[in-house]
């Protein structure tokens, strides 16, 4: 039986709005759920992101294994004991952050040492069917991360949802380079789901990885291969394509090919308003991407404004003078406290932390009611008319 | 008449509860005064710091003035409406900050030109009796701070409370220096009160502020000659000593003083807990200082644990494992989370923006209480048993 209870299928496209059951609680479908990298939502506190509407937020295998360790977070019971969320918590499996270390040498496989020493992502020093040995950024060790460390990881912090190991296929290699890693991707998922089987949390729900590249047949098959395992759920991830219409066509590939499964679906690393909606359309469950913290650490508020992709770079001149909030109407902290561009703008060019909080609690803000106003839309048989007011530039 | 409003003397000491009125409002005094240096406590919101139980915030008048600019905050109306606060505020003159920049260069008083460029505080250029130019750490371009300028800026930041310009005399230079640089901290006493007549808001408190550095006779004679002026309070600034002995001696020859003056009395930069409940003994109302906000950016916990001057190195190894919060029993968002040392740890080792903003929640919620606590015990009559504990180790 699948973990989501569909309430509503949207009449006109591939939609639905549900309930998502796991151990800790519900999360409402389709949902958006915040990073938390490190084991916080960067300069939130776990009430704070509740508070905006949060179902779930996303912890990191892969930075969480290095720093503190597994160990040490299964001491304090776990990753939401350790930081104080008590609402469900998905663990991505580590696989896109060794991988990405590799940048360029993933291409060409197995090349040999990389040049020695921790760089900020650290550095792969050997990938082969075992997994990826790479040296740890955080002091320069030697790691290993496979298949079965991944769940093993992911069992430790005792996370709702665990994602199976996978390699995630970069965007610049070819068909027969996609081909042969989206099978290696299947072969570790099958150990991915032995390790949970034998050693892992009953309770863990386990989503298995379609990768398969911009190829259709790939990832048609990629997708038939996943499905085709008793998995919990089916995260689309890998290389998306290069464009926006590229990546939903892809998307689109993965989804048709699970009409008739009910079980979730988690759309990895994809944040943009627009690519929220399309991908809430294509029947997209969760969804999970840095976006909306990261763009506001860096003084990027979203605003409904589809002609500047719903970006407003509060950073520039001309918000200087405006006693503007940054969106008329917003109930987030920082616009219903009656903070101006002008406020924000001197934070932010200042450094001050208060300015980057203030403008991840409005982006957090943003996407939550986003999301709740897709999931009322399509509840009320509405979403298509939603939808082009959305693309149009209406509020969320 | 008095802004303060003396409720209840202490029989024991010099202390008195009661309640400042100013044009925003009213300070329930004795009160710690937290920093919001440009504009905003660090990492923290208005309506955080107003929901800690502060009264009253310090703006900065030599940051703001380099940036944004008082003009820009003028036209917001004022640094209430700019920084979302709107409640009390008291400015400094910008005196510490721009003498600060000549550190070593002060004790000779005008000593030419320094290194031109801007370095993490700015240079002095040059300081005479008209007042201290300047390069901006901002942009290094030429400034120019007096009396006037100080005066005047503060008017267009609207505080509720500006302090006149003053020379911060330095603690390495000899009496004879102090003696003279104390006669030029009172005539630009008199013109700052000068211009704040011709041009001052009507409804602002200007405070002077006593010099005389660690020599009995000077601050005496300071202390006398700034109550003789119409001012509408006394703040004690400058060299207070080497060691906090020295300093109880400095402040009490200050507060001796003005026994039998019942305007409101200003500690300037001092914040120590143990310095707070000798302050208020001595007679002081009202304290600012970077410590607790500052002390939370490097990982320091104030804690009731007078043996280690009640701090709490967080990033230690001791509390890797600790599941314990902070403090048993404190309400503060951080305690009251259930957040653990250990997690506490992790966060500020990973210089988590999390972490800086729970220990500043933390530290400013224990002044806070601290402070309520001491206008209780002198309301009822208990201040020397409440000291004696607190000095015990009592929580606050």
């Amino acid at each position: 039986m699948s973990a989501l209870q569909i309430l509503q299928r949207d009449p006109g496209s591939q939609a639905r709005v549900g309930v998502l059951r796991v151990e800790r609680g519900e999360i409402r479908t389709p949902a958006f759920v915040p990073l938390a990298t490190k084991g916080t939502v960067k300069g939130l506190e776990a009430r704070e992101v509740a508070a905006l509407g949060y179902d779930m937020v996303l912890g990191n295998t892969f930075h969480l294994f290095l720093e503190p360790g597994a160990d040490l977070i299964a001491e304090f019971d776990g990753l939401h004991e350790f930081m104080g969320w008590r609402r469900p918590i998905i663990t991505d499996s580590g696989g896109f952050q060794v991988f990405s270390m590799g940048h360029g040498t993933v291409a060409d496989e197995v090349k040999g040492r990389a040049p020695a020493g921790p760089d900020r992502m650290g550095r792969v020093l050997q990938i082969d069917e075992q997994g990826v040995r790479f040296r740890s950024y955080i002091d320069g060790s030697e790691r290993f991360m496979g298949p079965e460390t991944s769940m093993e990881v992911q069992a430790k912090l005792g996370s709702d949802i665990a994602l199976v190991f996978d390699e995630c296929t970069p965007f610049h290699v070819d068909r027969e380079y996609t081909a042969r890693s989206t099978e290696r991707t299947h072969r570790w998922l099958d150990r991915c789901l032995a390790w949970h089987d034998a050693h892992g949390p009953r309770e863990q729900l386990v989503y298995g990885i379609v990768q398969g590249g911009v190829h259709e047949d790939l990832r048609v098959a990629s997708t038939e291969e996943v499905a085709a395992r008793p998995v919990g759920g089916i995260a689309i991830g890998g290389s998306l394509g290069a464009e926006k219409p590229q990546m939903y066509e892809v998307v689109g590939w993965a989804t048709a090919a699970l009409r008739d499964d009910d079980r979730p679906r988690h759309l990895l690393g994809i944040g943009d308003v627009d690519d929220l909606i399309r991908g809430v359309e294509l029947g997209i469950d969760t969804f999970d991407c840095a976006m909306p913290t990261r763009l506001g650490r860096h003084g990027v508020a979203i605003a409904p404004d589809p002609e500047n992709r719903w970006r407003v770079e509060l950073t520039g001149a001309r918000h200087k003078h405006s006693r503007e909030p940054i969106m008329e109407g917003c109930p987030c902290p920082a616009c219903s406290a009656g903070h101006s561009r002008g406020y924000l703008r001197y934070l932010l060019k200042n450094r001050e932390l208060t300015g980057v909080r203030l403008l991840t609690l409005h982006n957090l803000a943003y996407l939550a009611r986003l999301m709740a106003g897709l999931r009322a839309a399509i509840a009320g048989g509405t979403l298509a008319a939603h939808a082009a007011a959305l693309r149009a530039g209406a509020a969320p």
